[in-house]
């Protein structure tokens, strides 16, 4: 196969928060090779266009368009004069910025005529007098422009203008939003008039595509448009300038820039992958989740262990060289860390006894560490005893490990760094059904990025869980057909379960393990015997559950006896699943039983989940007369 | 005019956050007479039907509705008679709470048949059940529903059903959503069929009904539907039962119940006045704001006095009996009140240095208290001295107070109170223009309400305005006949300018005061000769002013080297302004000048002012070789 070269990588200001110098900062040192300046950055910035070039020059970023301008297209005179005179006055403003390329939106102004020929001949006028200063001129079709709103329409009032100085930008957004295509343009539309492009993604979303634009447009990879196919489609059709990144969020807006800008050129390496353009090192095949490692002081320690005794884990190991504790119920294992000077005890500063580290079972570690390198993930490697065994890690947006398990048939490499003391008693757990992170809702499309880019895992659909004191957003990652699960949960409200967890942590991440059991009812009883903080549920639930599902009263009994929450889909699979009360109002545990291949999370239990844990955390069970 | 009798009040337990015995405590004191029990509220609850029972009669009130299930028509064996026993068990729980009305919405299974007299068929069977045990079923056409979607559906298998156990539910989203009304109801349906009725307003968003419906439904005079013609539609036909509320609100689920609860009632109290049935003193002419008082000790009262002093303000008086300075510049009056033991330092206590009250004029202060008075909002009256006026205050949702003084042509009574030392130097202002407020995301709702049912404000079309760190929603609140403006700014990010004002007082408010000037020119200029700390404007903004509007270059330079901003209207409106740098981060002063009928803020500079504050905050101004 032959690989073309990679395509030069831009971004718009609009995409990063800041001052003019913070955005071009951050996109320098994301490493972008060039900037679109978007106007109002220029308006608010107290130097000259002049300093705007040396600053970009200094950061070695190329400033790519300039987007001054609106409405210029078929007006009436005498507004069509005074358009062409404020083109030339933007003209002295790009060439002070150093760009020759500037950028027409089609036309919104309820006065434009809707007369091609008219706008022909105005980009005619207007490319002719851009050619004389070398400048040129492209014009892209809005979705929502008066007269011009797919890129045919563009193309056809271009092609009727026929001045070399003027040519097309296509903009991934505004195509697919239409649910339009590309379709046909390597036919129509001849290489040399392909100047531009402007990559967006977005969520599916029923609104008008204005406000769908202006504030939920995402990095490609973090929504759910084609936008991969729009690409290789483009490319396949000769065009051979930038890959510009023009995204309005509002929740990027409002995040560092540094941050934003760096999933900014990791969603084009990933494009560029997609469309065959530049492949990275393949993703290797994931089989779950080998442990999760918490960071925790001696005390911490001590309580924590306690904790998930009473699920039935036992301690079985102490690291050789590390203060470091393994524990286990049948294939689950808990890390607990608190040897100083490690990650774990950064982390711990920084967030208190919570997870730091998830570890991944992985077919080929090496060719995932040269994936994430190429994405730009940072990694880490623990300093190491002598003969112990090194374990590549990855860090998370929120700066929480992924270390990567090589897969295998014998004990596991990793346990050699252990003296083993006792073998775990078999609990019953299968290992570890799923991790559930709470995330702040700035950084969602962060870790949309990491789950799928990096690992390839897909989303499941989304769910509303109604906490008490507002909703939670939850969306699952789903890998290794199956075998990887991370729902990620995000609420706008502090007052939430989510929320309080993401303050009381300053964003730990993990807040919630799920252990895969043989037998549930086996389990709680195992659990209740050792005294474990199991949540209360109420009896009203079971009432409903009987009348929703048909549930003999023998089943119903079984389930209410236990405080076991049930679900069944539509295909009949079955899902049997308990909580533990939280952990310092930082962590909780469940155990959960699936049966006839149910998939889900029991997201339809999550608000009687929710309302009893903040029953428990508050100490407010309701006393009423019968309720005993 | 016939008054008829009011109508029960009703709220659905989905609006409000908090536990079951939380959500009834709220919607009781808010003085509700009726609830609708959700029925996730009553699975999350851990007592009995019949302690919730007991609990609502406790608080006195009635459980108007309860609705237990979804799907229940028209589907093919056996889930028919599955869904059969499963309404004879939510019978028995019914029969527990003390309700006698069941809601069942059309069914939006993918099974449900699209047979009318089926469904008919299963609603006679489920009212025949009913009615043995003396309850009631009503049909409400969803939005979304499969088969069934607007409510003459509904009637249409109601009647059908033909059953005097059974009617109808109207829900003013679901039928307004669709564009459509209740035309023609009162000539088809018998008003014995009109059995509930839920009502919801929302503001105009075009995205499908279904998210709308859960994310964004507002209280009636919140949001944009015509609820009211709504209502009297269906008051006309001879409904008699309660008004009830279903609002499905993110912010709602998250925010304090109690405040939601008395906005909630508050909502149902002006819907009765729009509709003829309850009147309420009507809402007097307002004027314009008399003055702005601040909260300060003696410290900040100094370093305020000389802060305003730069805009030409002068003390002209001190009050007879309290630590309280009148400042003035023409016809603007600020007062600031550093009273030990007053509202004002109770508001200095919570918040710092901030407004804690606004004077409106109005021609009848007493006939507004008595509105806000039967609309719930609390009244203050502060202590006087002998022979002082007493002015009424009526609380804003944030605790700020608005007075309302009688409005007069000759020297109004509120000044009697001070000694009067000086008269104001004319430094040409005209007045206070408007009063900007910043408040947190959850309370904007309540203002809307505040400022539309109580004051009858009209609200302008809503902006968005890009702060470097994030986007700033405003939306201008306009009386008096456009003498009373007052801009609402809202931020979902902590880090722009209004979010950070917000967390720094602890949503104090007000945090910019604008003031009328005749000539923006000389208002500068003397400001600039007294030290005003006015915002420097960026060269770059006045190229591309010139540009824009095409403005002359002696304009141009007028306005560039007074760093005053400018815009013009359609209709060539002009609106020329400058601004303060904040004062300690907490406020900030624009002075304007208004010509050719010019309505706006000028909005489209929003972006400059809000750059140039932050850099002059933050001290970063580019220090650009060509920009000194």
């Amino acid at each position: 196969m032959t690989v073309s070269p990679r395509l030069p990588t831009s971004i718009a200001t609009v995409c990063l928060s800041g001052t003019l110098p913070d955005k071009l900062e951050a996109a320098s040192s994301a490493g972008f090779e060039g900037i679109e300046i978007f106007e109002n950055d220029l308006l608010t910035f107290d130097g000259t266009p002049g300093d705007v070039r040396r600053m970009c020059e200094d950061l070695d970023l190329a400033v790519t368009i300039f987007q001054p301008f609106r409405d210029f297209e078929a007006m009436p005179e005498p507004q069509r004069a005074r358009n062409l005179d404020r083109a030339e006055r933007k003209f002295d403003t790009m060439q002070a910025l150093g760009t020759d390329l500037i950028l027409v939106c089609s036309s919104v102004h309820p006065a434009a005529l809707p007369e091609p020929e008219r706008a022909a001949a105005d980009f005619h006028e207007m490319a002719d007098r851009a050619s004389r200063r070398g400048l040129r001129v492209c014009y892209e079709a809005l979705a929502w422009g008066r007269h011009v709103s797919r890129w045919r329409q563009a193309w056809d009032v271009v092609r009727r203008a026929d001045h070399p100085a003027l040519g097309l930008c296509l903009d991934s957004f505004h195509t697919l939003a239409l649910g339009d295509d590309l379709g046909g343009i390597a036919a129509d539309v001849p290489p040399e008039k392909l100047f531009f492009l402007q990559l967006a993604d977005a969520p599916m979303l029923s609104m008008d595509a204005l406000s769908w634009s202006r504030h939920h447009r995402l990095f490609p990879g973090q929504g759910e448009l084609p936008v991969a196919p729009f690409l290789a489609e483009l490319l396949a059709a000769g065009y051979a300038g930038p890959l510009s990144l023009e995204i309005f969020n509002d929740e990027f807006r409002a995040a560092p820039s540094r941050r934003i800008a760096r999933d900014g050129l990791r969603s084009l390496v990933w494009l560029e992958e997609q469309v065959g353009r530049a492949p990275l090192p393949a993703i290797p095949a994931l089989s779950g989740i080998e442990f999760v490692e918490f960071a925790v002081d001696a005390e911490a320690a001590g309580a924590l262990g306690h904790f998930v005794s009473t699920l039935g884990f036992r301690r079985v190991g102490r690291h050789r060289s590390k203060e470091v504790e393994l524990w286990r119920n049948g294939d689950a294992n808990l890390v607990l860390n608190s040897e100083a000077d490690s990650a774990a005890a950064e982390h711990f500063i920084q967030h208190g006894p919570s997870v730091c580290a998830l570890a991944f079972r992985v077919d080929d570690p090496a060719r995932l560490v040269a994936r994430a390198e190429a994405l730009h993930y940072s990694i880490w490697s623990e300093r190491i005893g002598a003969g112990e065994s090194s374990i590549p890690g990855i860090r998370a947006p929120d700066g929480t490990l992924i270390y990567l398990i090589q897969e295998t048939a014998a004990r596991p490499n990793w346990e050699n760094d252990f003296h083993l003391e006792a073998e775990g008693q078999d609990g019953g757990m299968l290992g570890i059904d799923h991790v559930a992170q709470a995330v702040p809702p700035g950084m969602v499309d962060s870790y949309v990025l990491f789950f799928r880019a990096l690992f390839g895992l897909t989303p499941d659909s989304p769910w509303d869980l109604p906490d008490p004191y507002g909703l939670v957003r939850s969306r699952a990652f789903i890998g290794g057909e199956g075998c990887l699960r991370l729902p990620l949960n995000v609420s706008e409200s502090g007052r939430t379960g989510t929320g309080r967890f993401v303050s009381a942590t300053a964003g730990a991440g993990v807040h919630h393990i799920a252990f895969l059991v043989r037998d549930a009812a086996k389990a709680v009883d195992a659990a209740a015997a050792r005294a474990a903080p199991l949540l209360d549920i109420p009896a009203n639930y079971y009432e409903d559950l009987g009348a929703r599902f048909g549930l003999a009263e023998d089943e119903l009994a079984m389930l209410s006896r236990r405080h076991l929450l049930y679900d069944r889909d539509a295909s009949g699979g079955v899902y049997r699943h308990v909580y533990t009360a939280s952990y310092r109002d930082r962590f909780f545990l469940e155990m959960v039983e699936r049966s006839g291949g149910y998939a889900g999370f029991g997201a339809a239990n999550a608000s009687i989940r929710m309302a009893a844990q903040r029953r428990r955390d508050s100490g407010a069970d309701f006393g009423g007369a019968e309720s005993s």
